[in-house]
């Protein structure tokens, strides 16, 4: 057994780069990542999956075409499976995204912002 | 799209048992929940599921027959599919679990201690 604690502290002094999740942690065959977030991301969805952010410090708020959520340091969200959505964080933001393995973060819009969700940290 | 954020603070002040946890989310078929600790739990495991404990406040062991691991305030950990184990919390500790709908916590160990598993706050 090979028992450590992983600390999202030290998980996020580890990296500066934005919208770039790195995973943490698998449970099953779910991925927990560590991410920063600024600036205004994509719109995009998951045809899917449902996908959770919990912020660990900072702010951000999520976009949906009907409506948007702000979530501070301290609370989670559930973005539903297929719901088209756009992640703004006015300034950095530390998240914390749970979703299935293999999870793309653009979803179906692909583009620039689309990261390697193989890289762990 | 009900777009409200989830709240930890607000979902821990909502009750004092200890080791009955309770639904704060749904993603997919897994649980969000809510717990607080204090004291020994029993020994016992989940043949079927991993299982992640996230410290929000105060501070836990997790003992397994061959070491232990202490998590607290910002960490998290995943307790492996068929590992016997036992969490312990001297002072009261703020957990999040998850993991698949209709997880016992007691897993195969039963007895008295077993919680209502779907009890949501």
């Amino acid at each position: 057994m090979k028992a450590e604690a992983i600390n999202f502290g030290e998980k996020f002094s580890g990296f500066s780069e934005h919208w770039k999740p790195k995973i943490i942690a698998q449970m099953n065959d779910y991925h927990f990542k560590v991410v920063k977030l600024q600036g205004e991301f994509v719109w995009h969805k998951h045809d899917d999956t449902d996908e959770v952010f919990i912020v660990v410090d900072g702010r951000m708020s999520i976009a949906f075409k009907d409506g948007s959520v702000v979530l501070k340091a301290g609370e989670m969200f559930v973005v539903p499976k297929g719901a088209e959505h756009k992640p703004i964080a006015d300034e950095e933001c530390k998240v914390i995204l749970v979703e299935p393995v293999g999870t793309v973060n653009t979803g179906d819009a692909g583009g620039e912002l689309t990261a390697d969700n193989s890289v762990w940290i």
